[in-house]
């Protein structure tokens, strides 16, 4: 039987990562291709402590939960977030099934198709995925290591009218920038002017790897009526809990809430339980500082081994997340490349798919959390390797 | 600000059930409303015994996960629904973050506005919310106690060419009955001639008071090619894992799956290899059978009770599964009722919402599996009195 499919699905295709990886899951390549936290840091004995508590609280905790969250957890968010400045009530939060949950719940609740989001060009993967499923037309507003050019995004905002601008301003995915305070006020600014919201995408805010700077969310900015903030417990604890929260204007949220319960009911709420007596019995906060210094030390070690390449290699150093983004000289192709470090034992992703368009095809995103020490300098010494002969094969 | 909502949001509205015990959460008031397993016949030993498998099991159970699913989970239920005499392989099942989230992927790549579904009427209110949500037209088909009448669904299938017949064929929600072979046969046969999608929604078949009787999911008399079937660990296990599952033809869990990762990147991963380990160090099926015995006492003192009501009542007696649908004397309105009924200590769900159209005002939902049998006597002691005292009072 041939089956015919709703249109939406033409925009539909599986993740170019999540297909890398599942190729290289059972091998013995070096990747770099993920953007996995390390399994060695998870904090399995908080894990499994909270859960054991979770089941000694009572059976309460296994039966259908309220599909808004468990009270005590979104409390305890709510206060997490005061840390970054952001003000919130527990009615103005949702818990989801990871972060990518609450992009895909407001794209639901939000847009028509043909309604126009604007994002940085290249941006967080899945979030175009999300955009494309719902018929929405992304738009790409230049960017600089700063942020979205004040000019091209006052220029877009204006031609195009968007409903949203889809941003991921501290440690991106990919490129692994952070936007400046100036940029981040002007951005807001603009939306409140033009009446747009702006969806603030934050996974990685807290793998800041120099204590003393200060990040200061587009949340934090604003008033409570313009931003939509999302972020996760899956870099700082783990990622199979599949918990993340968004924090938005009341009107928002209670939509989502309900396109929630069509979508799931409610998140697995065990996991929510458990996560809640992480949080009050476990030192989060402690932890969180051994993944900075952790990550911030495999990031020093992928630097150094870039450094050490023979060819031109442009990037921004990462001031905290997961990722370096990089573009190898222009002739070089890095999906062609791919193949023949796979061969070497070393996969990473070309940035290609991560483009909304005019992808370059020289640029790759390497993952420096999931590998140990060891096996990041190995896996370095053999890619910088591989660029090297390809260029000189360019150039031969 | 004024928020501008997607059109398809119009349709959107929470459940009258959740809002219900929501209310009802907190208080002393015995709920019929939910359609709640019992909590104290959960079995946490034996899920916190998996938990704890789980963690020591490695640390990759707390990485990011496959989205179509834990495979040895996945090979698990294949071998499960053999004992229904359904036939699948891995690769034509999808691990859903509960069965809900199973109507709402394939509705999602299936539906555009306008396509039609052919469902009973009354039927599962959460599965109209999401069709309505992708903007479907929902077209009720006539039902007897054997489940939806072959001239109507013949004439229905030829006037408005559906793309999908949903149903509840087992211990339906709300209505409680179970479809005769014959009219799966019929179902079946009809929907292949016409090439049209089956959608079985089966939470409840596990959940059967006669060991003897044998009721075969249509999607055990189809080749693979028709039929999507799906059930959950939600009735049988507990709720709070959110894990049900999809089996279907391959190239529509494919699409699913794509659509999962955009939705939620794939469903709670430790959950997932809980209940793999669960199932494989725990007699799920003697739980089962606890569970069928429990559930049929507690539906027989709903059914005393239910008799000694001095007002003509109007049920099919379940043969499995967790409600009563009853029909009050027409000229009650049974939203009207709750008021009196909460406001004495009982709760249960109206039964207009359940329907496509045409609300039988006169009906409402009764779950027997959440109360204690000295709860279920108190409760429907006092349910009885509101039924005769109001209908002396209508009659008066």
């Amino acid at each position: 039987m041939k089956y015919g499919f709703a249109k939406r699905v033409k925009h539909l295709q599986s993740s170019a990562v999540r297909d890398i990886l599942k190729v290289i899951d059972n091998g013995n390549v070096i990747s770099f291709a993920g953007g996995l936290p390390d399994d060695d840091m998870f904090p399995v004995e908080a894990v499994q402590a909270a859960f054991d508590k979770t089941f000694q609280s009572g059976k309460k905790a296994l039966q259908y939960g309220v599909t808004e969250g468990f009270m005590p957890l979104r409390e305890i968010i709510v206060e997490r977030m005061k840390t970054k400045g952001i003000q919130s009530t527990v009615d103005e939060l949702l818990i989801t099934t990871g972060s990518q949950q609450a992009i895909d719940l407001f794209s639901r609740v939000m847009f028509n198709p043909g309604d126009v989001v604007l994002t940085e060009n290249p941006t967080y993967l899945a979030a175009l995925q999300v955009f494309e499923s719902y018929e929405v037309k992304v738009i790409p507003v230049l960017s600089d290591e700063h942020g979205m050019l004040p000019d091209d995004l006052a220029y877009k905002m204006k031609k195009y009218k968007p409903k949203c601008v889809y941003v991921v301003p501290t440690f991106a995915n990919p490129s692994g920038k952070v936007w400046s305070l100036e940029r981040r006020h002007y951005l807001l600014e603009l939306a409140k002017r033009k009446k747009v919201l702006i969806f603030e995408d934050d996974p990685y805010g807290r793998i800041q790897f120099n204590d003393e700077e200060i990040y200061t969310p587009i949340a934090a900015l604003d008033d409570g009526t313009h931003v939509l903030y999302t972020s996760t417990f899956s870099k700082t604890v783990v990622p199979a809990l599949r918990t993340g929260w968004i924090k938005g204007p009341f009107q928002i949220i209670r939509m989502m809430a309900q396109a929630q319960q069509a979508a799931v009911l409610h998140s697995n709420s065990l996991a929510q339980h458990a996560l809640y007596h992480l949080c009050c019995d476990f030192d989060l906060d402690g932890h969180i500082q051994l993944l900075r210094k952790t990550y911030f030390n495999r990031m020093k070690i992928m630097h150094e081994l870039l450094q050490s390449a023979n060819i031109p290699l442009s990037y921004v150093v990462p001031k905290g997340g997961m990722f370096f983004w990089i573009k190898l000289p222009e002739e070089i192709n890095a999906a062609d490349l791919l193949g023949h470090a796979v061969m070497r034992g070393v996969a990473y992703v070309p940035g290609a798919p991560f483009y909304v368009s005019d992808p370059e095809q020289n640029t790759i995103r390497l993952n420096y959390t999931h590998s140990t020490p060891d096996k990041l300098k190995e896996g370095m010494r053999v890619l910088v390797e591989v660029f090297s002969e390809t260029n000189s094969t360019v150039h031969s």
